[in-house]
């Protein structure tokens, strides 16, 4: 069903050369890293508030899906227009409206660069954590509608936790202003944290101010290897429950080492069970007692080899194990389900053991690894997308990974999000009750059900 | 009108003794400390969620007010049953549910004092950030419901900072679990965090899992004296701008400082225009490179003196000159009205020289002093209330400092919450969609707005 006639003329009139029909266009913007592919009506690159205002009234006036889009790096297909409709790419809302060093505070469109922002801080010798893989290449506004994390969040927190206030359009055409450009605030309901993580189902974001922490001025990493996930996961316990809050905590499971060390060329023993990459950042006159620290509550039975980076070359070599690891895995199979489940630190042997369990009974490799700080591992399942019967039981195999982290009072996704890919598997995680409160909060924002629908609520 | 007897009949037999209709008993629930009074139809001690479940659909099915109660210690009447009803007080549900330290969680009822908490947590080398003046004797879940914060906020948050999951027996007595005992998650729409700071409006808070910090080993102050407001603002800007983020950062204003020499008997030069409490806290090995680089982003124009607290006791003695403030405001005039405007760090001077201009045009004195790292000032307005002259004064003053705390980019409340007291205010400080919306969000939760009637959002 195309988009009706007196909606495309007001769009033209409304956004000129900024609103695109044309099949190349509408093909560039049908997909996002889900490899999931579904193509929009139309696609608009609006430059004001105003404009996206007017776009989402007129939607709202025709029942037209609209769906909001940063740089499409996510990977759950949030991004995907899997109703039509017209795809809003804040590409060209991109300008960095201020940097507010006293008050540790950033004004963005946006659609600022993740990496963008970083370089515009690290002049006045500031940061925003959130620090995912795709920070090169992602947005804040899609940083902040998919919540996202990164290895940093286990000392700064992830997007939700490193925002201010939000400036947002919603699906009843309105403008919101949310909370203040101060640290505290006890001002009414707290809507700009509920936006967080929200993936364009109840606002699509036009401003943000973030909250800025100050760059540390040095850092340095421990590679801590050990027999097997139990006596590598009661090491992240005891990190975690020392004053020394590590910068990054991360995790490889015996798949992943043998895959880095086989595959990627990593320099690791053939004893390792599991390993861990520790880092400090701080002052460079105390890292070295951080360092100790740390290498104290890493240090226990299990421990096989604990390697220090002095400096960094060493460091940059001990994350290239790491590093090493996605792609390698594609060596195993040419099919991956990622997916970053979350349970509490001291259940991660537990989550650990349980994924190998299904590996065995699916008879498909799994390898696990991530940010062990949060609890929050990515399971790598790989398979042979052409072989039916392997697809059947990959599918099959991860939503019992869903169960069992549940089942481990944890959650479905830490950093990820929703999207297409979990939205089935919400009542699995979220009460009914609950659910339908969600459900009701949505249709506060959206009462037409106009902002991509078919994500992140099941049907 | 008195509650309807099918209701008595079913409390009674719900909760027994648990249930209190005497008079005295209703006046012991009728205030908090906001000095305000109103006496409710009834008082419910409940032991269980099942019991809180109850009597939220029963108050529901007859229409009746349930005001959620931890220990009445909040300043803004949000305890006070001001349509009657039924306070439902925690006080018998005060049980620490589980302490995690290696998930730096603990998971408590909502009577838990906090100071009670912080006990239990120094013994794993835990806290919970949250430290209001208020600690020694408020819950957990009254912290929570306000978004309590305190000193401490500056470097480890207020509330909705550390908090993971909430469970809460909404408005229609759906019982909800919202988020997950992880620091992690991107599952849905972020519930605990709206229910942090709604004041007993949109749900009760039943049972909440903590984000607990490791204890710093040690902590050391600085006393920093300021020829004017303007230079000790600055000052602020550069200690929030470098990278030793201090764990205290609290501001007193000349007059603040003047009551704190003249009536509190504080060492303090006469040639003090304000004064900064630094502290810092963590390895005692670092401390002093700390302290060193929080002087030096502390001196520059306008520093008249720093004094340095080598000890626990020196730390004690310039803590003096900020505890002695609160009991010396009372020799200036008998009535006092508190607020806890915030607003961006940077425009504090502005701030502060604002309110000294409304205290000249007033012809009473107003002294502020508070969070500074934050931009949270405690702005007291001093009055005789029995001078009803100087009291329309006062609160047409109070109302002319919210405005200007909203005109330089702030908010009405950093940490004490809205309630009664700063209720009609709110559409000064959020838009009228973004009101709209906090409606149809407590339509949500309550649909029959039974909980906590009259709080938070004008009528």
């Amino acid at each position: 069903m195309p988009l009706p006639a007196a909606l495309q003329r007001e769009m033209a009139d409304l956004l000129g050369d900024a609103w695109r029909t044309d099949d190349s266009e509408r093909l560039a913007y049908a997909y996002d890293n889900s490899r999931r592919l579904a193509l929009p009506d139309a696609v608009a690159l609006p430059t004001t508030t105003a404009q996206v205002q007017a776009l989402v009234r007129a939607c709202r006036s025709h029942r037209v899906p609209v769906i909001a889009r940063g740089r499409g790096t996510n990977t759950t297909g949030a991004a995907v227009p899997i109703q039509a409709g017209v795809v809003v790419s804040f590409e060209r809302m991109d300008r960095i409206v201020d940097i507010a060093p006293g008050d540790r505070c950033a004004v963005v469109q946006p659609g600022v660069i993740n990496g963008d922002l970083q370089t515009a801080l690290a002049a006045h010798g500031l940061f925003w954590p959130p620090d995912p893989t795709s920070a090169g290449f992602s947005t804040i506004g899609g940083n902040l509608a998919c919540n996202a994390g990164g290895p940093r969040a286990v000392k700064y927190g992830a997007s939700r936790d490193n925002v201010l206030a939000l400036t947002a359009v919603t699906g009843a055409g309105e403008l919101i202003h949310c909370g203040t450009r101060t640290t505290k605030g006890s001002t009414g309901y707290d809507l700009q944290r509920l936006l967080v993580g929200s993936e364009g189902t109840l606002a699509l974001i036009v401003e943000a101010s973030l909250r800025l922490t100050p760059t540390p001025v040095a850092r340095r990493a421990l590679r801590a290897i050990y027999r097997d996930v139990d006596s590598a996961a009661r090491a992240v316990a005891r990190l975690m429950a020392q004053p020394v809050t590590p910068s990054m905590l991360e995790f490889m499971d015996a798949s992943a080492v043998r895959l880095a060390r086989e595959v990627g060329g990593a320099d690791l023993p053939q004893s390792a069970g599991a390993l861990l990459m520790i880092e400090a950042d701080g002052d460079p006159a105390h890292l070295a007692d951080d360092i100790d620290s740390l290498r104290r509550a890493a240090s226990g039975d299990g421990l096989v080899a604990l390697d220090d980076a002095a400096d960094e070359t060493a460091r940059a070599q001990l994350w290239a194990a790491r590093k090493a690891l996605s792609p390698a895995l594609r060596t195993l199979a040419p099919g991956k389900i990622n997916e970053d489940v979350v349970v509490p630190v001291s259940r991660i042997p537990e989550l650990v053991q349980g994924v190998q369990q299904l590996s065995v009974e699916c008879g498909l490799p799994i390898v696990c690894f991530g940010h062990a700080g949060n609890g929050n591992l990515h399971v790598n399942l790989m398979y042979d997308p052409a072989d039916g019967d392997q697809a059947t039981r990959a599918a099959a195999t991860m939503s019992r990974v869903f169960a069992l982290a549940v089942a481990l009072g944890g959650t479905l996704s830490g950093e990820h999000g929703i999207g297409l890919a979990k939205r089935d598997f919400m009542p699995t995680a979220i009460t009914a009750p609950t659910l339908a409160l969600m459900r009701q909060i949505k249709t506060a924002f959206d009462p037409d059900g106009i902002l991509n629908p078919g994500k992140l609520l099941p049907p």
